[in-house]
């Protein structure tokens, strides 16, 4: 859990520090006797906090002060957000954007940014997709060119997870555009909010996951000093690529997780509910169906957790990342359209979290790489 | 088609007269060769006005004229709908709620009510749904009770479309509590927008469908003249099953012809957006895809036409129409699904047409009496 | 088999006769009142005769002359096949092969060939495919060259149903191998058994579709006369073109006329059927099985008559026959999936028809064009 | 890995013993460096020897030398069998009858049975299934009443691997009928073949698995010794429960086994198969097509190796059996289905494994308790 843990700790560390847990207990990787634990399909909850063999005393732990920080200091105070799922944009801020900082940034830049970011008083974005060219990095023309020791960034953004909000953003530019291709010419700039000639357009309307912003940035004339540079010189996309698996995982994760939290609350909707004389979950045909879903989420969930100790170890590669992401967030989709048609006419009422769970759910499986370019990705490593 | 047109046209005959086009030509059901025309499938966009043998150039002409009525008339003034799908409560007001009091309604009724409806002056919904009952007739606690010549109503209804900005409702209450089943004691009465004791509580917020209002209805002893009984007493359970063949296949009419709408839109984007240096319409998975919806369209097509045929006869059983409108319902869930994913990121921007027909979709399946209320309906015609 | 193929025409030309309708009524696509039948989906069986309004009372007579046919000179007396489903290549025969020669051949290729046919004395097939190239026209290397008025053929084909007991064969060949396309360089022959160099192949073993064989045909300076050859010289290509979308809208009424049948098969089985104390057909998963079952086959069968009409009028298109034949195979595997499952282990028994149907639906997705190349068909007219 | 290792072993033993490999490398179960091995996801073929991480090197030796007996003894002498799959119900021989025999059995019956069934001299099989009850034990007729020490047998059974070849049968028969339920009265007996009374029915004809005979078997009046009685007497349900969840995982690991064979052969296939001028493997939809096979592929695998490891600790329950039973069966005919579809005419002659592949599996969604049966009892613990 060592790398996993690295990342989401940070944002979570006050949480820690104000509940009294020693913070030694949150990063022990420690193993204890595994073959007790239950997996989390035998549990009386798939959400059960004890379950799961990846996990030892510790991780239930942390997990238990992760949760009650949800609970007592998102929940009550962001009640537009649930706290299943979607939120704030955390999980760019604390696994994406952080680790870009940690793993190439120099010890100035780390010292800069990362005690703020990890006291949430700078919050970072990347951007990466541009209005031309989506999440092909071949069709960036977002560019910077060396003026003295400084650069000169020029071009524009699209679809920036918390762009409108970002105090730092990671941006992708071509800095050398006669390259032979894209992945030997593009670098990484550590832009802040404040800058002259950065500028932040709307914030884009979405279907879903209003809790976080997504937003255009334009970048006109932008000068950077040297020290914007985040790692090394035309080096970027094997950044980009090196971070690509946990970015992936992360999405197949956060979709497990929320198939999970789906199967719960409809097992306790059908379980209340009566129609037509019977409680519903009395119907042969919901308690098939909660059978099967049950079914797919626990294969899901085998398969992300050997993925979560594959990634721990070091050893995720691209292909079974993607793997993760693509059939995670499809299962999701998948999971959210019967769950909300066995919450009948409520099912499609905002008030019900099962319905912001639905549009919600939609997006996962076109950010962080389309789930065709998954299919393109792992393809290449089959007819290789 | 005269069926469906004496319904349809009472809310179009204002355009179409402006349109200047002779009343006669919008009713003739009088067929042309039917043998010259083209299906769906076969004409350059599936929504072409000219194909399809259920129809003859007089629907054409008629066909052509909603069109421009929609685009000038509606579109322009009331930017938040989208011509394509929801709309404010249209088909609910003129193929359902009209069609109630054109058929059991007495001469004052008919004449009380349709002309201010056609003129649109006044809007119908109509009250079934009960928060503990769902869409189970058995269910209803709403009740009438007589009191001299009059009816005291009391009870709750939810889910109402329409509701909160009817002028007069159709609601469905209980006569006759010792009745050995709700069906032989079950009356209609319309009740008006202003009587005593009759309260409309919030517009419920929804994933989608967000120009129709859905809300609820609070009946607290409303007095109704003997004249506000729609139809028989204790007979209004007919007239319910009744109707029902005609507000299912209404339902499964909407959903395929949105589905028609959302793959043009979608050929079209694909068309001209670029992705990895390729329009995306080049990738033989995107034009896989694009044969596989198309053909699931044309045979959704082909069945809704059949049952408009055969409704148009009066020979649409319940069953048929239950067909129609679970299938339909999910073709056009599943359609947008994948319509969404051609989009990438912008089929989840709400300023994309697709986003809004995504969510719209959703509750297709749902109400009108839910895809598994349907399943139960055809079966019981199978293993009787 | 070849004495059950010299029966059935002249059985069925009699029955007609006898019926006294008019040879010409059985083809002739006059209508009549099409308003008073009932749809298949309506029916008590969805393969009642009476039903379906693309057909009339003298289709009705004929059709049950055909099924009493079928079951009292095929059925007692081969007890192998059965006869609903495969049978011994009869579509091919009429279908397929002998429309070519009544189209594209002269008045003596008629004279010689069709009488014999009809009479069931002499077996036809069509020899497409080759073992390298598959369904790939491109691909053919069959080829016959001039030799003084004479042709000679040399080459090989596989996949050839009918080709074992086959009196004449119409060969795909190349006739002007330099042509810029294969397209306007390929010729039909007719080839008959027992011409020096003709040599069959073994009977290829199959999964299913047991009662009509396949087989390889080779051919090794084969001379065939002037007269052998069928159309134009180097026309052979339009020719297969011109057939297609009969020969898919064969396979598409056959798959939907066989997903009735097992829909039917299965409805009596779980009527009777008996497991854990209750009748299966009273358990709810079954009957919404059996409600989805047949809602789909009803979908089908409403795009295979609209179809069928369309054919009938001479506009059946390549991209909508592809569409049919692609469609209803999809579903015949779908269909025969279900119905085993149904069964439960006598599904797997081959004495039971529904095993039987699963192995020999498997094919139809197969032959006839793989459904992938009829995706790629329709395809083509969408992004063009 | 030691349960499921005792069980495999005994029917291999002489294989591995010929190939002198020390018997102990076999048994161990201590673990190596579990870390350092990959998934099967992630290397060269899904079969690697060598990878995933719920086996280590002992296994690897152990998997090699079954391999090996396979490719040397089975092959080259039963050529009708293909290793990949079916065979001649050798795990119903080694993992689920001898089990009853060493769990329930006496010392004498173990000694008596054990040894011949180890050296392949007596081949087992067990009686659960009749005409008219299919897998339900409710509907059981066939019934044992004492005589003396003795007990007399009547009945019939029906669907019996191994029935026809079996020396010794497990009888699952009523002794005592006015139980409350059938669950306190039911008992186990070891039939063997020559027993005056006990009479072979025909081998019943298959879709598939045609390598393992499928009998009827009857008992009338079959005079038993008391010793023929297998665990305690009204017991047997008790039995039978105790086992099924190692049955059900069993299947679960066949199937999971041969959805990656099927995956590796197609892999083969398409690389070196050409069509319309291309390699298959370099069209983009078959791409995805392997893509999407190796990711859902990938992901019941790791599902099944849990289910493996939580059996090896002997907590694997039933629900969790049947989900993997139920989910990697449908995988298995779902990956066949596709797989057949990707070898074109080839995949429908019997001469190509993954033809046979395919009739195979059909039968897995139904045997050892149909996946209906399973999601029962998934749905039991669900809404309990």
């Amino acid at each position: 859990m060592a790398n996993l843990l690295r990342n989401i700790v940070p944002s979570i560390a006050r949480a820690s520090k104000s509940l009294q847990i020693p913070a030694s207990r949150c990063f022990s990787t420690q193993s204890t006797l595994l073959c007790e634990r239950k997996e989390g399909a035998q549990s009386d909850s798939m959400m059960d906090i004890g379950c799961r063999s990846i996990f030892n005393s510790d991780h239930d732990i942390f997990r238990t002060s992760c949760r009650k920080f949800c609970q007592e200091e998102i929940v009550p105070h962001h009640e537009k957000m649930y706290v299943n799922c979607s939120g704030p944009g955390f999980p760019l801020h604390s696994q994406i954007v952080m680790p870009y900082i940690t793993h190439y940034g120099t010890t100035d830049q780390i010292e800069k940014f990362i005690p703020d970011m990890v006291a949430g008083k700078k919050i970072g974005a990347i951007a990466m997709t541009e209005p031309g060219a989506g999440s092909d990095l071949q069709g960036v023309a977002t560019n910077a060119r060396r003026d003295g020791d400084d650069w000169i960034l020029n071009g524009s953004k699209t679809f920036i997870t918390n762009g409108y909000m970002a105090d730092v953003v990671i941006v992708v530019a071509v800095t050398k555009p006669e390259a032979k291709s894209r992945a030997h010419g593009i670098s990484l700039f550590l832009v802040e909010e404040g800058m002259k000639g950065f500028n932040k357009g709307r914030k884009l309307k979405k279907m879903g996951m209003k809790a976080q912003d997504t937003a255009e940035l334009f970048f006109e004339d932008v000068r950077l000093p040297a020290t914007a540079l985040l790692g090394k010189e035309n080096h970027g996309f094997y950044g980009l690529m090196q971070e690509l698996p946990q970015e992936r995982l992360l999405i197949g994760v956060m979709s497990t997780a929320n198939c999970e939290w789906q199967f719960e609350t409809t097992r306790e909707y059908v379980k209340q509910r009566k129609a037509f004389g019977k409680t519903l979950s009395n119907l042969q045909t919901i308690q098939h169906k909660l059978a099967e879903l049950k079914t797919k989420i626990s294969v899901t969930r085998a398969f992300t957790d050997q993925c979560i100790e594959l990634h721990n170890k070091g050893k995720l590669d691209g292909a079974m990342a993607s793997m993760n992401k693509y059939w995670s967030s499809d299962m999701q989709n998948q999971v959210a359209y019967d769950c909300v048609q066995m919450h009948g006419g409520w099912g499609y009422m905002s008030e019900y979290p099962i319905s912001k769970a639905y549009v919600d759910a939609r997006v996962q499986s076109i950010y962080g790489g389309a789930n065709e370019i998954m299919k393109e990705l792992i393809a290449r490593t089959i007819v290789a």
